[in-house]
């Protein structure tokens, strides 16, 4: 059925779109930069098949067009290439986890997506350049020497859009210099269950906090000037965080008004945030995979939030409605229900063919509308077009080593610094001082790079296989920061880690996870592995100073294993890593981290978050049973707040609240703080958690300098949604009485 | 504000109603039992002060009319039941857990509660006898030498109407030689998440088991012949048992289409079996306490399914909805949320000033309209006359003795024998044959009454305190049960255990929980305590055969304690518990119980149960990792399905389904064994699980014997709430194919 494509091929006498002198000559309209995006959309749909405009709907994993176009890897091969973008006209390409070239350097990276580009603007009928997708989510994380940023929790811990956008912007750097034009990040799922295996990728637990965070992450992707533009996506879109019983993809059950007022907020800001894409959570709500749900895909999304971008489906879900949720019949139902719903790009990575056959039969049943095909594909081709890709479609390769290797290592350390938490620290055992002789670094964790950088990173993908990644352990950060003089102990195991904790001024023993991914990353039981444990009460029995550094992407209980003199919680801090943690232990830098999310004190009462709503028993309490809030972090120096105060004591519903808040550091020390802004309700028509975060900012403050900050709180932020627990309407602001805290400090709102 | 009561009191010229021989006297109309129950309500009514109807919408523990009327304990006091009963005019009394006559004998309970009963009906204005309210969950587990049923997750376990029906008639002739007339039993709530603290208080996790019996239950509550008759309380409408983290009376939050076809389900068959009563839900729904939505209580409870009995709220719930739920500003707005939403009675235990004035305002302010006041208290009234209150208020009290204590053991032991599930049988250990001739008796919970009988009742009552509460213990069973001539060894401790155990034919250790209830039952890691999987490890080292009897109720990851030859599902057995082990261990009965839950592998992993619907990871299925299905239980024969038929093989949408079952025991051995018919969909619009159990029943076939067993599936059971994941639509039934099974056999219907 596809015979027409190729048939046709040579009878449109379009100039090459990807050749830029071809813009602006004699070719069609759509070659014309000048034209305008939505004329040149237009334009080219109408030349289109409808094989073509389905081919755009889909994506395909490049290993397919390598070796033998099957099993992957390897050198791309036209044969194969021809099949995929010559046949099935495909409009998009990506690089799964570990799907690079064999060297995997940036130079090959970029020869490789360029090439695969090459042979859609030159080789197909209309040159329209492909899409070219990668999860890079901390760093170019897929490509051996790219610099590893720490994953989006502990960005969250940093509590700094900032930050967040100039990670956002290095890792859109790197991506471009090897041709990738699509990342698909952020994501702005919640953290709730400490179970669920993608903790780690999100911005914490928090809607306002998340939902800031991942609006940054998109302004810093496509604001970043590269070699190319850079599409971000937010992912994954809707409610994917919560699965039923914590176990990546499970089906998720909640109620509208959850959904409504907490999940889907912080994707929300993201994508206002001019998000050009997002795709689809792969989960089901409430019996419905979100991939065939046209209230989440087309009611939310576009209607209530309009959004005009790209909505693409993740890996092989649209299948999967058949083969897995068993909600259609065949592969064509399959399709048909996911196009209908809102979604504009499948990613079918292994098979083409599946794909183009499946939605064209799914035309000829009349189960989708041509108008439906094409307002996906004008979707994709204006991606395509405000990308600039039919301008320039490809990157200059012998420039990619250089933009990738080692870039912004600065930024890098910087942000892992920002981002440690310091939860304990009892008889100023930290920072490290002067008098510190000996240290014990102990704990497997303490010279781990791939534990290190976490979950979808080439440690953990092993690609190439044997190569270590290169970075800054903690044990390498430590014998680089330690005064000379300092005698750094690296015991043989655990008993000589005892042993010579004895004599040690101080043992740091860095404990946590191993790097994982998705349903490998779920733990039934997140907390210290057994022998962690152990390691770490024996070093208490030592009776010297003992620092834990947890190296992972949630909280872990730690059961006999708290207590010690200091616990710092480094997350995943990507490659430089070691520095930032080196840094703190030493007073390098004062840590100015807090947390993203609640830490448990057990493990077993999951979910645990700091919006838990009261209930009647004197159980509900203690069933929140947490060893450190949501927003707690020591400092080595003091912040105090002097005053709150509103813009008015009084606002019409529907109106945003100005708040003003007095920090001062009251210690000795520069620093840097979070000034949280909270809310709380004496009585309030729905239930309403103990506290709400409505607003927060990050501010530096030297030894006992005091500032004014001044915050905004939309009015959405305030918002719920009314009635009864059937409910569904819209979010509304409650008249009634609010109060707004920082610290202790308070003052009350009416709203009328 | 209640003088007016007082002083009219002698203004009205009734006969004490209390007495029989007033009624069809000339004596007003609704002390005329023969006029017909609607024209005595409405005569009632119309006598009635605002305050003596608010009255009747209260109901009071029974400790605020004994000793000082404050700390409760003690002989009733005339002055106190004046307040109560007087002033207040209070409608209802209950006697909380512990809350029972100092001697707590079967006799002083009822001499109490006659007590008063006569207060009410003879010393108020209007002669209205009081509902008297008790948790009798299992037996009359309040009172000291009542039997003990097995807790309702045992009886989930037997999977028979039958049975439960009985043991419901036995309770509630034991609650009503008592002058008990309302049981605040079944709960219809699910077993979900092995977490929650009343896990065992319900009939298992699945909609239609659970609701079958709960069902059975009402029908045996309002049907028993005894001193009295006795209303059913279906309770905690609705959707209580899957609290957000597993912690009891945290809120939940789910979705319309769970709660409508999953959670709702079961208290409809329930009170569609004529239950005269529901418990509303402590919890909160969604951001809704279920105490005050009027979605639950009026628009699903009254108008869709037509209940037309009296709804009362839990302990202290309208209070809370103020002082917990923060939903109102005060007292008496809580009170108008909850009497607007639709609760009729108030469980306002300690407090009947509280209640009285409190909704004496909300009606001043204009929140509570009189038409409401009326068709509460009519419904109040209502459920008096039907029970023939105001005919026979008192009870024979010197008969309760005879009528409760060892009541019904013969019942109590076939329950509980009825309730064993063996779920590991290996190298033919059991039965125990004439060979064995040393039984190790290991493990607390083998000598345990207390545990055996569970939360709610006396012993974890300890009321009065140490008096041990008369029943079998595992160990009694035992030596009860050995033939002649085999050694009983009960070992010193856990050492001696293991010794012992290396020369015995079989060690029996039995382990399991310890009684509590509500919140303090919460575990979040329900498994076997360390001390329980370390001795059932040393034993399984013996050498010899070792049998675990788990008292405990709920499943319990065994972890290293898995795999003994032997392993036999105890639940709370109740005081007849010790010879239902002891009858199974033995042989003398057969075991015919199936778990009416999933057997959790792990920890971590909850709510664990069948109905998990699919997911697109591999981890998904993982994820539901069971040690045993539900449906789980071995028998000491073995059972067969030759066929399944269908009345027909299409259907219209709507219609019943007639299924037969072609079941045969082929082994040699008479027994039991359970019929479940499951239903599974190759397609489906939304989410259907991997099976629905659709209908059931349980057959006893001599060894060799078959039987056709006629099942209909309801339409009803069929349906589905159709719809996107914000859809809250009535449930239908989908067309297309159904596949019925029982076992491997399978028909396939179409629905048409």
């Amino acid at each position: 059925m596809l015979a027409a494509v190729t048939a046709c091929a040579a009878a449109v006498g379009a100039v090459p779109a990807g050749s830029a002198t071809s813009a602006g000559g004699g070719g069609p309209l759509y070659t014309d930069a000048r034209a305008g995006t939505e004329r040149r959309v237009r334009d080219l749909l109408d030349r289109m098949t409808l094989d073509e405009k389905i081919g755009q709907m889909d994506q395909i994993a490049v290993v397919r067009m390598q070796g033998d176009c099957r099993a992957g890897g390897g050198e791309l091969v036209e044969s194969c290439m021809k099949t995929v973008l010559g046949d099935h006209a495909t409009g998009s390409v990506l690089s799964g986890g570990g799907m690079g070239p064999t060297r995997n350097t940036p130079g090959d990276w970029a020869r490789m997506v360029n090439a695969v580009q090459r042979y859609a603007v030159e080789k197909t009928r209309l040159h329209i350049p492909v899409l070219y997708g990668a999860d890079a989510v901390h760093g170019h994380n897929n490509v051996l020497g790219a610099t590893v940023f720490p994953h989006q929790i502990g960005l969250g811990a940093t509590w700094d859009p900032a930050i967040v956008r100039a990670v956002a912007a290095s890792t859109a750097r790197a991506v471009a210099a090897t041709g990738v034009d699509w990342n698909f990040a952020p994501v702005a799922d919640l953290a709730r269950d400490q179970r669920w295996g993608r903790y780690y990728e999100t911005y914490g637990e928090d809607p306002l906090l998340a939902g800031t965070l991942a609006a940054a992450h998109v302004r810093g992707t496509e604001g970043a000037q590269g070699a190319k533009r850079v599409a971000a996506t937010v992912k994954h879109f809707g409610g994917y965080s919560e699965p039923a019983n914590g176990h990546d993809r499970v089906p998720a059950d909640v109620s509208t008004r959850y959904l409504q007022d907490t999940l889907l907020a912080p994707y929300r800001t993201a994508i206002e945030a001019g998000a050009k894409s997002v795709m689809v959570n792969s989960g089901a709500l409430n019996g419905v995979p979100a991939t065939a749900s046209p209230y989440l895909l087309t009611k939310v999304l576009r209607k209530q939030w309009g959004f005009t971008g790209v909505a693409v489906s993740d890996w092989e879900d649209v299948r999967a409605l058949h083969t897995r949720y068993k909600v259609a019949a065949d592969y064509p139902q399959a399709i048909a229900l996911a196009v209908n719903a809102g979604v504009d790009m499948t990613m079918e990575p292994y098979d083409a063919r599946r794909f183009t056959e499946g939605l064209r039969a799914a035309v000829e049943r009349g189960l989708v509308g041509r108008a439906r095909i094409d307002e996906a594909v004008g979707r994709v081709l204006r991606l395509k077009f405000d990308l600039g890709l039919f301008e320039h479609p490809y990157v200059d390769a012998d420039r990619a080593d250089a933009a990738v290797l080692g870039a912004d290592r600065d930024l890098a350390r910087r942000a892992a610094t920002a981002s440690q938490v310091l939860l304990r620290n009892e008889k100023g055992t930290l920072p490290l001082g002067p008098a510190t002789k000996k240290i014990v670094v102990a704990g497997d964790h303490a010279d781990d790079i791939d534990s290190q950088a976490g979950g979808w990173t080439v440690g953990w993908q092993r690609v190439p296989d044997g190569v270590r990644l290169p970075g800054t352990t903690v044990l390498d950060g430590i014998r680089h920061a330690a005064p000379a003089g300092t005698r750094i102990v690296r015991p043989r195991d655990a008993a000589d880690a005892v042993a010579q904790a004895r004599t040690a001024d101080v043992t740091v023993v860095v404990v946590g996870e191993k790097a994982a991914a998705e349903g490998e990353a779920d733990s039934p039981r997140p907390g210290l592995a057994a022998d962690q444990r152990a390691l770490v009460k024996s070093l208490k029995a030592s009776g010297r100073p003992v620092v834990v550094v947890v190296i992972a992407g949630r909280p872990l209980a730690l059961g006999d294993a708290a207590g010690t003199e200091g616990l710092l919680m480094s997350w995943l801090p990507g490659t430089e890593g070691g520095h930032a943690v080196a840094d703190v232990l030493f007073g390098k830098a004062n840590p100015g981290g807090r947390l993203p999310v609640s830490w448990p004190r057990r493990t077993g009462n999951e979910p645990v978050h700091h919006q838990q709503l009261p209930g009647t028993n004197a159980g509900a309490e203690s069933a929140h049973d947490v060893a450190y809030d949501f927003g707690a972090g020591l400092s080595y120096t003091d912040y105090g707040f002097d005053a709150i105060g509103l813009g008015s004591p009084s606002v019409p519903a529907g109106a945003d609240v100005r708040v003003s808040v007095r920090v001062r550091n009251t210690g000795a020390r520069d620093g840097e703080t979070v000034v949280p802004v909270y809310v709380s309700r004496p009585v309030s028509a729905v239930l309403a958690p103990p506290r709400r975060l409505v607003a927060f900012t990050k501010v530096r403050l030297a030894a006992g300098e005091a500032r004014t900050v001044r915050l905004t709180v939309p009015a959405r932020v305030l918002a719920v949604t009314p009635g009864d627990l059937d409910g569904s309407g819209s979010p509304r602001v409650e008249r009634g009485e609010y109060t707004f805290t920082a610290g202790e400090r308070r003052a009350t709102l009416n709203v009328t």
